[in-house]
């Protein structure tokens, strides 16, 4: 629309491909932004432009950071011989977040998928192999999504390391907090046939 | 938490602040961001630096544009003697979405309101006054909100411009595609108050 000059229609328009907003909530976070100028247009400008200046993947295991070797891996107190294998950074902060895990990450950036042509190689699985003698890995938890393509990498992975090291995964049951009744059926199978004696 | 960096960490509370978001769903942004750097992390750097630097109000009509006039107050085209009344910048968008206003607008920037101390003069009720005889505007329309604060102010804006000047709100009724069942009952008792003869 004319009305509406460029450099503000240009922002709702790069707003609305980020995840989670639309054309509608994009065009309504830009007058929030135009709004408050100075305490977060600014700041928000900055703050992505030292982002894209400095955020690069950890070299050892696919973190995201701000240097070649991230804080994880840098951190001797985390080399405690288990490594935690996830699908994408998502699921790293998802399990930092929970502060319960002390040991190192590996990220694969993905699954296998025949139909999307996603292999091995694509998958940094053959930096995760190398992990295992060069850091003293011990254990080796299979922290993949309970989904079919999770699951077959997480088989794929397991049959290369076998022998290799200890190999876990995940708990599979009932979420905490999580109610029988609006549970899938594999969740409650999953938690019927791990169920655990009082 | 330590392991991540600072500048990210940064970003993802600058972006939790926006409205829409929170912050699960920045950090889900911001990890989006990171993944695709050339293609909208830096444009949108650049794109909020830009709108930083160029957005203003239109001293005019309060229209959030990047003149001191804004492109509506200045075409002569819409200069037809019509103004139309809406509380924020978000509602004039749209209007303007709709296509189908030709006059010029002047937004209040909000409602009166007693308890949050807000009165004619926070409103741009004096600019609004004075427009009418500067700009020959010949009818009011009072696009304000359907709540008690958007009437309140619409009953003031009526008792100060009657006598000077035509005064119009817009309908009330059925929404166009609204299903009687899922209105509420002061959309069903307007709409029936304001029924037409077929």
């Amino acid at each position: 629309m004319s009305r509406r000059n460029d450099p503000i229609e240009a922002l709702i328009e790069l707003m609305a491909r980020l995840p989670g907003l639309g054309p509608r909530s994009a065009r309504r976070a830009v007058l929030y932004l135009i709004r408050k100028r100075a305490a977060l247009l600014v700041p928000l400008a900055a703050a992505m432009q030292a982002v894209a200046d400095s955020a690069r993947p950890c070299l050892n295991c696919g973190n995201v950071g701000t240097s070649d070797i991230c804080e994880i891996c840098q951190s001797e107190a985390r080399g405690n011989g288990l490594l935690c294998v996830v699908e994408d950074v998502a699921d790293l902060w998802a399990m930092e977040r929970s502060g319960v895990f002390r040991g190192r990450y590996h990220v694969l950036g993905g699954t296998l998928s025949a139909l999307d042509g996603v292999g091995p190689d694509e998958l940094r699985i053959p930096q995760l192999l190398s992990r295992i003698e060069a850091e003293g890995v011990s254990e080796v938890i299979l922290a993949l999504n309970a989904t079919v393509d999770g699951q077959t990498t997480a088989h794929y992975i397991a049959d290369q390391l076998e022998d290799r090291v200890a190999l876990s995964s995940l708990a599979q049951g009932v979420p905490i907090g999580g109610e029988l009744d609006y549970l899938d059926d594999g969740t409650i199978t999953a938690a019927l046939n791990a169920r655990k004696r009082l």
